[in-house]
This record gives C-alpha cells, structure tokens and sequence, in this order.
C-alpha cells in the first residue's frame, strides 16, 4: 500500500484479516452443518462477495430491493431481503422474482396479502420473530400469531421459514448476556418452528442473525441458517461488547492530521461526519467515536494506547491522545481511525483501497 | 410533488421556504454593508448556487479541495476552502490557485511555510481564530501569534485576513448564550484586526461563521465577511438551540412507514442512518434523531405534535408517538422526517425532489 498516495480520506481494506474473519465464521457454520446465509450489507461489494463464493456461500441476506438488484446482477441467484417487504416497491420486487429465488420477510397480514395478491412470480415468504429487541416483528412467543399469519401464505409462494435479528446482543454490558439472549432466542425459534410444523408447514426453517452471539457461539446447532454480517470487518462498536479485538477490525479510515496541540493533548484529522458516519459507542464510560492506529506499510498497526476520537464535525475529527503522543505528529502525517460502525462508514465510500494496494469497488 | 411516485427514502427539497431563508440572510448582509460568503457544504448543489449568484453573491465557501473543485467547475472564481490547508492536497490546490481567486486556512507556521515555498500561484491567505471552540484555530486574544504568523506570508501571497468558525453556539442552553458569543467573539475579531493593521497588514478582514449567531442577530455590523451555511436548510439542530422553528426547516426525508405498532406507541420507517445519518439532537431532556410530518401535495405539513424519531439502524427509523396517531398511519403510507443535521443528510444524496417535482442535482 503506497501511502505517500493518499491526500484525502480514504477507507482501507486489510484483506488479511476480513478473510481470516470469513473463514472463521463459515467454518463454525460448515461444523454446525447450518446454512450461511451472510449479509452483505456490510461490505456491499460484488469483488468481496466473490471470496464468500470460495466458501461455497450460494444464498445471501442483503436489507433492500435496491442491494437485491445490485447483488442479482453480480450472478447471485438466491437473496433473502431481511427487511420488512415495501408495497411500494412492488414493481421492482416482481422484477426481481422473476429474477432469482427470492426471500420477502413479512409481520402484517394486510401487507402479505397485497404481496400475494400482486407479486408475479413465486416467493420465499419469511416471517420475522422478535425475541424482544423492540424494534420489528411479532413477539416470538406469540405462537398463534405466526400460525394465523402462515394461513394468509398462497401458492405458488412459499412459507421458508421464520428468521429474526437479535438486535438486543447490540445493547448488553457482557457476553454472557449476549450469549443467555443467544439461547434464549434460539429455544423460542425452536419452539416457533414445532408450532408451525404441527400446523402442517413441515419445511419451515429457522434463521439467526447478529454478529454479536454469532461470533461469541461455540456452534450454531439447533439452528437451520445463520445470516451474521459485520463480523466480515467488525468495529469498535463490536469491541465495546466484547465480541472482538481491536485486531479484527478488517476496514479502516486513512486521515491527514491537520492540526496539532500537544498542550491540550489533541490533535484534529481531516475526516469527519461525511467520512466516518456519526455513530459512536461506550467505553470507560465516555462516548467515543473510534480507535485511531498508526499507517505501516502493511496496513496500520494496534490501536493507539489512550488515543480516542471524541467529536466529529462534517470534516473535522478530534482526537483525544496523552501530550507526549501528540508530540510525535506533525500536519501531513497519516492516522488510520477504526470506524465506531464498519457498515455504516463503508456505506459512505464507493471502493475500498487493500492493503494490498488494490482498488475494490462498493455498490458498483 | 407526486407523492405516489416515491418509493424509497427520497430527500425532498421545500424551495419556497429555502428561498425565503436565502433572502432573509442575504438580505440583512446587505443591510449591513458586509460581505456575504456563504458556506457551500450544506447544500452542495451548483444548481442551488445559481440561488445564490441572483442574490449578489460572488464568493463562496467550502469545506474542501474536493468542494472547491467542483463549484470552480460550476463557475465560481472566488473560493475560500475553511479547512486548514492539508499539505498532502499540494497539487489539487496549486491547480486550483491557477484557475480561481483561493482562500486557504492556516494556523500553522510551518505548513504555511510550506504552502508558501510549494504553491505556484498566488493566494489569499487566511488565519483561524479559535474564538474558545477548542476546534481549531489559535486562540483569538493570542494576537501576537497572530503577528508572526503574518510575518511568514511572503508575496506574492496576501494576508487576505482572520476567520472563526464559532462552533460553540451549537453547545449553549439559551438564544441570550450565541447572542453573548458571537458579541464576545466580533470583539475578539475586532482587536485582531486592530493588531494586525497597526503591525502593517492595513487590508486585513475579519470573517465570521455559524449559522445559530448570524441568525439571531439583528444585524452583522462591526465585521467585513460572513459565511453561513447551514441557514439555506436548518434542521431540528437549530430548533433545538431556539435558533427557527421546524416551519423554517425545507429539506426532510421522505419515507415509507413499513410497520405499526399501536401498542407501543410506535411505528417503523424504511429510512435509517444511511438515508439520514446518525445525528442527533436533545429535547425534553431526550435524545433524539429527528421530527416527523404528514407529506402533502405541497410538501409536508407542521413537525407532529408527540412524535420523534427515538432510533436508527442502518435502515430502518424508530418513531414513538401517541397510539392514536400511530392508528392513523398503515404500512405503505409515507411520513416525511425533517433531519437532525440537514448538512450530512444531504451529503448522503444524489439529488433533491423539490415540492415542485423538480430534481436537482447534488454533487453532480
């Protein structure tokens, strides 16, 4: 990687490590025998999604008709939109139908009637379960809510199955609460699918995704597909839980310093907002906004000891660091700042520079 | 507008009431016989621009090299880029100094020595003031810093003057709190000038930025340039700070609602952080990412009384409400979410749908 190159805020990939993450979490679900069903919406790459197929990966999540689309004309043929269907986008849903296998994830009997009423061409309908993250879905221990909705199910369409995202391992204060949610979930997805066997829907299937507990699991046994995501690059967010280290972290931000003041032991970045996104995770009980590491030719090195991002502008960052550190820097110098939110810094880019030196491309 | 037409999170573009918030400001620049140099980051539209250029407006400001280039492409020739000169953009700003009259920022000397000894064509030189920010900039009541600094400007560059982005409006609890800063700060500005004219440099400016102080006050004399931005647009930030009201407010996000959920006082919108971004703001002693509004044929209707966006994910929105608002609302419907921060939505877009029907361009 030449980072005499860089002038602006640039994303770098550590292709090294996001492997090494892929292959982890495909061999734990090849040893479960669990389907791998990973979400792109993270990475949101078709070079990327190409290492996924050396893993034997066939089927994919992504979270909108719009990824759908992108990720259909990559050649993938089987993708699971884990995002509540949208009537509004009816007409490019039926295009994509006609297209590959496709997966519609539904909670509301009047929306998966108007699906089934309009869609031109057959389905994997999935419903969603909530095990209690509040955000959507029906309470997963709302049995008979799942066996009254599977009846508004009409051929050619299919009921797949019930997933559901286990958003709540997102807002925990230790893994063993992560790993208790884990369980839990997965005993009442289990209890879900014998109800909806009993009724007759002998091919229901059960679908987990969270990096969170998927990461920390042993296996994913009891488990018919797994659909993690993040884990391809992690983030801070997911060190703040405890899933991971600052060394798993497979995607960083590259910022020009711009300004030192050893006597307020800060210095600011060029990267702000509008390079990082603005979300921000707990740790020593402050609010932090990433982790910043020094560029080496390989990539960057470990994450700064006492070095914090602690506030972001549009362009602006300002980094927190002891004033015998910030010393060490001069205007023109290079940081590398592990992003808070790997998918949502991704999102803002439109290639990824390797530390290999080469360019991959986002969402073209 | 055709509402019917919108099937995705869709930025919507209120131009009656950005036009208005444009004459209102430009005006009271007129009035106060100051020059008016807007801050291009918000809107960052060559198509809006052309707003500007009916008011007078000439020079412009952007957050830049990137920004600088792209409005010296739409034909603007006098640019001043208020982000401290990054070394590592030598040569995208030496091709900018030869087509347009340039303003760099500096606070350093070395970097300045830098610039000095590497641009092949002439500048306007400014100087960052830190009016107590603790962003950026040399602390405003360090004149003499200020005065050797201006010995390391060598011709043919000019010191053009001394600028302040005065970012601590946005922390204060009352309107009386900017009202007092920005006085506090013009006075600041007013002996820098006065020490840097009686040290020879008898052309220099003083220029102001941040759009809750120009806002509020009656009028800007006393200083010779402002350079707000944020005012074309406002967002619930500014509400927040008892700065306009949300009927000021004329971009917001058009977005399907996907789920409701009576029970919980709640509904769920296909649109999360990366059709918003993840700022947020405090009310009521809450946390919160935006308001919410009925779209109408014109627009959107008045901010819902009792409803705020109180979460994002990467692409779904939280709204709490009142249960019978929420029984109001069906999967389909469309609600139209005013940002938190009207500049990083924006740069999340391609374009804007103004409530003419019209699209126009961001970026592009």
């Amino acid at each position: 990687m030449d980072i005499d190159s860089i002038t602006r805020p640039t994303l770098l990939l550590n292709t090294t490590v996001a492997r090494h993450n892929l292959e982890t979490m495909a061999a734990k679900a090849r040893r479960s025998n669990v389907r791998f069903r990973p979400h792109f919406k993270t990475h949101q790459s078709r070079q990327i999604g190409e290492w996924f197929r050396s893993e034997g990966v066939e089927a994919i999540t992504v979270s909108s008709v719009e990824m759908a689309e992108y990720f259909a004309e990559a050649g993938w043929m089987d993708i699971f939109i884990a995002f509540s269907a949208n009537r509004r986008e009816l007409a490019a849903i039926n295009r994509l139908a006609k297209r590959v296998r496709l997966g519609l994830l539904f909670e509301d009997p009047d929306t998966l009637d108007y699906f089934m009423l309009n869609l031109e061409a057959p389905v994997q309908v999935w419903f969603e379960a909530d095990n209690g993250s509040l955000r959507t879905g029906i309470p997963i221990a709302e049995t008979e809510k799942f066996v009254s909705l599977a009846s508004h199910v009409k051929s050619p369409h299919i009921l797949a199955g019930v997933m559901t995202h286990a958003g709540n391992t997102y807002h925990t204060q230790s893994t063993d609460e992560i790993n208790r949610i884990y369980h839990q979930t997965l005993e009442g997805l289990q209890r879900l699918k014998q109800t909806l066997i009993k009724a007759g829907y002998a091919a229901v299937k059960i679908s987990y995704g969270d990096t969170p507990a998927l990461t920390l699991a042993d296996d994913f046994c009891g488990l018919d597909e797994v659909r993690p995501g993040n884990f391809i690059f992690y983030d801070c967010c997911q060190v703040s839980y405890g899933v991971c280290s600052t060394e798993d972290i497979a995607v960083g931000v590259a910022c020009p310093v711009i300004a030192v003041y050893p006597q307020r032991g800060q210095l600011v970045l060029y990267g702000g907002a509008v390079h990082l996104s603005k979300d921000r995770f707990e740790a020593d009980g402050k609010t932090i906004f990433a982790y910043v590491c020094r560029p080496t030719a390989q990539g960057w090195g470990p994450a700064l000891a006492g070095a914090v991002v602690s506030g972001l502008w549009q362009e602006h960052a300002m980094v927190d660091m002891p004033a015998a550190l910030v010393e060490t820097f001069r205007p023109g110098d290079l940081l590398v700042v592990l992003p808070a939110h790997s998918c949502l810094t991704v999102d803002l880019y439109d290639a990824y520079l390797t530390t290999d030196g080469e360019k991959v491309k986002i969402k073209q």
